[in-house]
């Protein structure tokens, strides 16, 4: 095997014992063609990982030329905000359950993994959003996300009241338990439950999505990526700013939150023969062909 | 008053006389100041246009260089898909109700039009649809739209079947009362009322918008304009296709739509202090700022 | 068996051969055990009938204690409306694919029927909507539904505007595509695809959904079926109202509709062991239990 | 003054100095036609309440005949949850702004009052909902809700996994931030934000609103008020039940959550004239009527 990638890293689904097989059986694939293999720790010891390298997650970008996942959407999302300010293209692999984004199913790993690594494969490039917490204008927070900022009341609180701005123009302030800005990556994860609206993933845009507004005219919003998305919370005393749902942030009155699309996108490599409409179509049980 | 445009063109609501005597002042003032003035003949009488040039409205977009626009939001549908071919850009007029697309108030109509005409305006420029329809592979219709291509079941009839394809990809089949197809001006029309979301003015996007689908998964999309949306009808025996809600094609099982963004977008000129988001928190009574 | 029901009324979708065999095989196995059969004339031939008694649908409500019908939901809206003057019950038997009112499969057919004309089943009492249309205070079309009251507008117009009324209250005015006054049984219909909630069959409600509403606010509203619902229509050339989707009436300009709940509800007989829940779980594809 | 009600409570949005002076104004007119007024003490001190008589919230129900309320909606539902258990019937006067159940104005206080007093009001019975909390079958909450039983997720946390259940028979289960169970009263409030219908308050209903529900399919139920609905907690670390959003309980994995209707329902006085509807299209800004 030919591959165009050096040196691959390997993330799974912790505390899965047959995903864990499935990783050791690849990591001894690569390696038998000449591969750097890196497996995050987290995602296996070291009596699992048998004689490759264990590497830190969060060292993962400076060593590796791609990325290999196996699990869910869930580990996607973690380690697509380690890999996106090095660049490193992801590959994802399902456990069986296909996944927005992990695409390659188990049984097929190891020959669509060949394919994609001598460059047989569709490169799919994702924004990330990337956000500032400003309190008095000093910062107090700034995380990437890959799907979506969520900005909502805490849980014994009321509603919460913000003010919305895009590109510094005053938008709209609302009562609601809160707002989704997301990606077209997540806008088939939380936004789509709080009645956003779908984005083909290389749309260059992001989406603005009240969750239970008050207002029942205010509906979600789609602008273009360029824009920077601010919120102001003008009243709550329980209100958090997550990201991707895997980490979050308290927030004051008066706190602003800042939200731009991220310099780097992520890259996908998708097997040949990807089709992002046949994925959703099978999540979403959309209606097949007739004729 | 130095105008960047030679040859203007007036159009306006018809049948309103106290828009019929706007027009004619409007001519008149334009007229003093050596700009060549063309009055859509739909829009007045030979008397009404005192010495003013009347003029077919098919015309338009070869004899000016900017129209000018005196009504409400329909009448800049009407207008706007003979200008694109020409790259004519339209400056909008209201007559006491902001429109979606006419930001001048009728008061400022003027002072607003001449600060236009030499140069201090916001450019807004918003792509049009291209739709053609075939038949057994032979065109049968070929329209422009501004706001949206709308697919629909007729009155009697039950609820019609198609299929949606997005570049040659097959998307979905579907059994509800039809589709919409909406640029990022139609998203505040019709796909607004069917549950899409709003599309920031220039974003590049197209949102497909089921009406009523019979599954519930059946979600808004929105993709990017360089896109190629094509509707085939499978089963319903008095279907329609509907540009801008203004013209019409009766379908036949079978016949194939397709849908794509014009070569020409459509340019607004917008007054100096054009805001978006102050003109949509108005039409959907968004809530203003608090603090 | 000992039928608690002396005369019983058969009736099945016609055209479909397998559905013509099993409706000739229900006819001799009641004929065998004493009971009197009567078969609607338009779902079999006399050939099909054999030596049973065919009749006109017009008259089984007359001359039967109880009417089962083979097909769908749709073969059971179309006698339901002719059957609940006479306090007939029905039985639904589906042709393999589960029916929201047609719940007994056929290959258990025999044993299922023979249970409940033996009085061994659970009584469903649903509603059904009596419409009358006045141009002019005079009746111009007066209308039984089982599902649903749809009032529209046609294929080539604009959306149709129209005031409401509840117990001559006026309610609000709206422009949209229609509005849709549905029974329980009609809330999983064209209501469910408008937006409307979903209503336990025997919940003493009415509820209108409006289609397509240009003000978003304009949200479903359930009232009591003790109310009389009505409404106007004021702008539209080319409206009209359905009944189930079976039949309708041309409507003018300030034609009104008023629809009440009919004095006799429609008891449909499910074999023991029936469950709402679990139907509609099957249909809307709902989570299973988990634990 | 011929009053029907001898002993009169009073209760006031605390801490509105001009609603103080209303509620005194009220206490003196009252007393000045040998009425008995009892004054809550929460809403006024000694000083504001003058000579009469303070009591504890808690002993308004055994003490008075009726109360009347000077605030908002939330201060209607703190006192209604109180006296249900007494047949106590409310009035309710608004600040200015007009309230779904606070129907009289400020400034018709008196005039209203004392006609309502006299016998000319329209009742209005509403239901409230009582709440148990089981964990391994013990008791461990129970509590009474006039607006809406909401069982949430937490701030931190993800999505809850959850098992509903309508008179023992098992429904759905579902992954969502949440479900609201919601009377009549509560339809306007946060069940119509998550999508849910309006009821007419009087209509013998309870529904059952999904909050973001993953599963696009699992849309709003309208069940009779006879029901018991149960939710039991499958999965969720930092879960909680809120009732009428003023109190709440937390909930651990496998509680149970059992709602019924509660045995009285609460009586509203309305002013002769009231108009439910007037007041529904007031406050969503529905369409007058153009006639």
């Amino acid at each position: 095997m030919q591959s165009l990638f050096k040196n691959v890293g390997l993330v799974a689904r912790h505390s899965k014992p047959n995903i864990v097989a499935s990783l050791r059986q690849l990591a001894d694939h690569l390696a038998q063609h000449g591969i750097n293999v890196f497996i995050d720790k987290e995602s296996a010891t070291q009596v699992e990982a048998g004689g490759h390298a264990l590497i830190d997650r969060m060292d993962m970008g400076k060593l590796v030329d791609v990325a290999i996942v196996l699990g869910g959407d869930g580990t996607m999302l973690s380690i697509a905000r380690l890999l996106a300010p090095y660049r490193v293209p992801m590959i994802g692999v399902n456990q069986g359950r296909l996944g927005f984004m992990t695409d390659i199913p188990l049984h097929e790993m190891l020959d669509s993994v060949d394919a994609i690594l001598q460059g047989q494969f569709i490169p799919e490039d994702r924004i990330l959003l990337q956000t500032v917490v400003l309190r008095e204008d000093a910062e107090v927070a700034n995380a990437l996300a890959f799907n979506d900022v969520v900005f909502n009341r805490g849980a014994v609180g009321t509603m919460i009241e913000f003010e919305v701005f895009i590109d510094n123009q005053f938008v709209y302030s609302l009562r609601s338990d809160g707002l989704i800005v997301s990606t077209p990556t997540g806008s088939t994860a939380y936004a789509l439950a709080s009645g956003g609206p779908i984005l083909q993933p290389t749309l260059q845009a992001i989406t603005l999505v009240p969750i239970c507004p008050q207002s029942l005219n205010n509906r979600p919003i789609a602008v273009n990526d360029s824009c920077e998305v601010e919120f102001m919370l003008t009243r709550g005393l329980d209100a958090r700013v997550h990201f991707d749902g895997q980490s979050n942030c308290d927030l004051m009155e008066m706190d602003r939150v800042l939200i731009r699309s991220y310099r780097n996108p992520l890259r996908i490599l998708h097997p040949l023969g990807y089709n992002y409409y046949d994925m959703l179509r099978h999540k979403l049980h959309w209606g097949e062909r007739l004729l």
